[in-house]
């Protein structure tokens, strides 16, 4: 999934996959298409040798990553100055069952980023924040909403992070017992797990003759959420 | 979801819901069944003042919570001596889309839990945690298997986490808008997503007639993930 020459996240102690090395990725087009297929995120940050793991909604901007909460929370308190913060995604793709109980394992595709957390206060910074919090995920769709008041504005906080570090960790690779295990007469297998698309639900208190819209059109029952997610990204950064 | 008379986690500046209170419940039975109902956790842990979010499998049991790696990892020689960390658990459930930008959210039933984290180094707990590490997703499971040895039980590091304080976030409604936004031609909708079990694949190389086995009942393609783990689970500890 990388080359030499691609661009790549530098490595060092907060971002080396130690374990299972073999497992890590560090070029920006392996790290970029994990956080791109996702919604949810956990980050996790520190108040007086505390550590926090709050989960919440994200998405990404070039090396930068954005999440957002109330300006009351306490994670957006103690970030507003900078703070180092680490943001975790992770695709469940299967549960491993293997011959014996060292193997049992998962599939999973996941993604550590390090930085300084930091509130965005710039009004312009954070009104286009605002509008791809929600354009990201639904492309164009700000532009059908109720207009955002100041004090909606105001009590909406937007952190910002540049990604100094980052990793990918992928597990793919089903069941992988000892050689000599094979032989013996034990059931194993992998089993799948996806994370998929429900039937919409629309408001039942929708103006008569108000149609589900296009900024939706990635999101169609039974798909994977995160190639929905792919896609609805990729329609709301195209060049 | 609570009554003031049940078991309930104690409440302090670590685990109080300040955001949204509405939304928080310290009940033993709904933070414990939000746990049961998943495989995947997210850990924060903290080195040097760096914050560090690792994604991994973890079970309960009573009050405690489990999780494991490889002796290895960085984790867990930091934790061996007991270190505060914070174990969180989320279940998404939707995205919501509403009539202004503000009101987009989703449902999702997290836990955040906090306490001490510590390697087990009793080796009849270790043993017996190692065995539920597997049984408690797939009930009597380990004793179909080929043995553990001794190398790969000194291989396999065991996290275990008295909760000290723990609190539940739910949101489960779908599309709030703002009273008189209703009345505005904008669509809305409550988008469910849902994490379900796929086809299962047995191993390619199972011995001649080795079939599924009845731990893995609760397992099958189409069942939502989070009820096939809650039953699992109330099978692998029932009285």
């Amino acid at each position: 999934m990388s080359t030499t020459d691609a661009p790549a996240y530098e490595v060092d102690a907060r971002n080396r996959v130690k374990r299972r090395h073999d497992r890590g990725f560090y070029d920006h087009e392996t790290v970029h298409a994990l956080l791109d297929a996702a919604a949810l995120c956990h980050v996790s940050y520190v108040i007086d040798g505390q550590p926090y793991c709050t989960p919440t909604l994200f998405w990404r901007e070039g090396t930068t990553l954005y999440w957002h909460g109330s300006s009351a929370s306490r994670m957006l308190r103690n970030l507003s100055t900078g703070e180092p913060a680490c943001l975790t995604v992770t695709h469940l793709d299967s549960l491993v069952l293997a011959r014996c109980g060292f193997n049992h394992s998962a599939d999973y595709r996941s993604v550590m980023a390090f930085g300084q957390a930091k509130l965005v206060t710039d009004p312009v910074e954070k009104r286009r924040a605002l509008v791809m919090m929600v354009d990201r995920f639904f492309p164009d769709r700000t532009a059908s909403l109720r207009q955002s008041t100041d004090q909606e504005i105001k009590a909406t906080a937007v952190i910002a992070m540049e990604i100094e570090r980052a990793s990918a960790k992928i597990r793919a690779k089903g069941v992988a017992d000892d050689d000599e295990d094979y032989a013996l007469p034990i059931y194993a297998e992998r089993l799948p797990i996806r994370t998929v698309i429900g039937a919409p639900e629309p408001c039942p208190r929708l103006m008569p003759g108000v149609a589900r819209t296009a900024d939706l059109a990635h999101y169609q029952a039974g798909r994977l959420l995160d190639d929905a997610l792919t896609d609805a990204y990729a329609e709301a950064y195209k060049a």
